[in-house]
């Protein structure tokens, strides 16, 4: 297991310690979430706990079903104690970057209205500038494709829409990665970001946006499994790289 | 025909005479946009009118078929000279309520990027205050409708989901009013709105959120069909309601 695998598994087995009896869960997607739902679903075997989770794709949702995890939807949960996610960046105001997974939407319905948001990452994935060799994925409808590129270049981003199979070829609207809502997403370069709240507000109100991978404001406490073994615990009050 | 058909009928024709040779148009949909696709029919057979459109619904698609009506799409037309649409209510500042037929979101795709953004109503869609006996219908994604009902009534406002038939027994999901983009509709009650840019994005910035019917700065001219028989014209730069 590479350290980074190690890291990620470590601080989601620390995330996974905060989840308590009787709480709605939601549960992010992508590599991190692999390992928090194996050990809540470790916890659920071996101590009974007793949750009831709410998935943010069809991955995580038939990953959870195998560990045996109960699950439930928003319609009859519409409040969450707890939500767990990864991210692909995490600056020191614990803003994040996500969406690599194509889960953003969901993900941001979910991490939204959870009570409490944690977010576990291995320590690569810390920055001092959002958007530094991370471009930010957008979820578009179809519909709007070419004019929500050309509104994001005039924003001042790189757009490139994001294809299912690496080898697909770009002429091929057939295979452009599709969301679990039936949209596709852009990934758009911007550089550092200095006002991401601006920023994700102006993404998000661009007729054919649905949502965008800027997640500000939300985040109250990440878990970073470090190379050298240890887990940083930060706190949205803390300042976060030295 | 009653008078208000009748007032949309002229409205629509007095709207159609915009439309010039080699334009991209949008079209938008409901049952003023019968009369102008009609008339666009009209004049590409009778006068030649060599035009491309690009509808905002499957309904206004077919219809515009129907005409032989030559159709695009965004992804080879992403610019549009010129967009005609009909509205829900229109307040002085040519600030608009849409969405009754459910295609607010391409519409508000296809008017934000048109050139000219035109709207034809008859008189009993003006108002002093937007929002007034008008619920603003907001497209929302299934997964995240409860959370998304929550946020509204925080905001003081009265979300209903809107079904597909006035029979529809409201305990069944089933039956909810489906968009052409899979979603559903909560139609919104606030009373008068007095400031709509806010509250357009205020809705837009809700996840789960997919688009609302607040279309505020976007209009530049309106044709109102008047139960006179007149057709009023008020361009944007001048006050609407004396």
């Amino acid at each position: 297991m590479s350290w980074r695998e190690d890291a990620k598994h470590r601080a989601s087995v620390e995330a996974a310690r905060l989840v308590e009896d009787d709480q709605i869960v939601g549960l992010g997607s992508g590599s991190t979430m692999y390992y928090l739902i194996e050990e809540l679903g470790r916890r659920i075997r071996e101590e009974e706990l007793r949750i009831c989770c709410i998935p943010t794709s069809k991955q995580t949702e038939s990953q959870a079903r195998k560990h045996k995890i109960k699950l439930t939807t928003l319609d009859k949960h519409p409040q969450i104690d707890i939500a767990i996610d990864g991210a692909d960046q995490v600056d020191s105001n614990l803003n994040l970057i996500k969406g690599k997974g194509g889960a953003l939407t969901r993900e941001k319905i979910v991490d939204s209205i959870a009570r409490f948001l944690i977010i576990v990452v291995d320590e690569t994935k810390l920055t001092d500038h959002l958007g530094l060799m991370q471009p930010v994925p957008i979820e578009v409808m179809p519909f709007a494709l070419k004019p929500v590129m050309n509104r994001i270049k005039k924003m001042g981003g790189e757009p490139v829409i994001r294809f299912a199979t690496k080898t697909a070829s770009p002429s091929s609207t057939e295979q452009y990665f599709t969301t679990d809502n039936g949209n596709i997403i852009i990934d758009a370069e911007f550089g550092t970001i200095k006002a991401p709240k601006k920023m994700e507000m102006e993404l998000k109100m661009i007729p054919g946006v649905i949502e965008n991978g800027l997640f500000v404001n939300m985040a109250h406490r990440v878990y970073v499994g470090m190379k050298s073994g240890a887990i940083k615990t930060v706190n949205k009050e803390e300042a976060f790289l030295q």
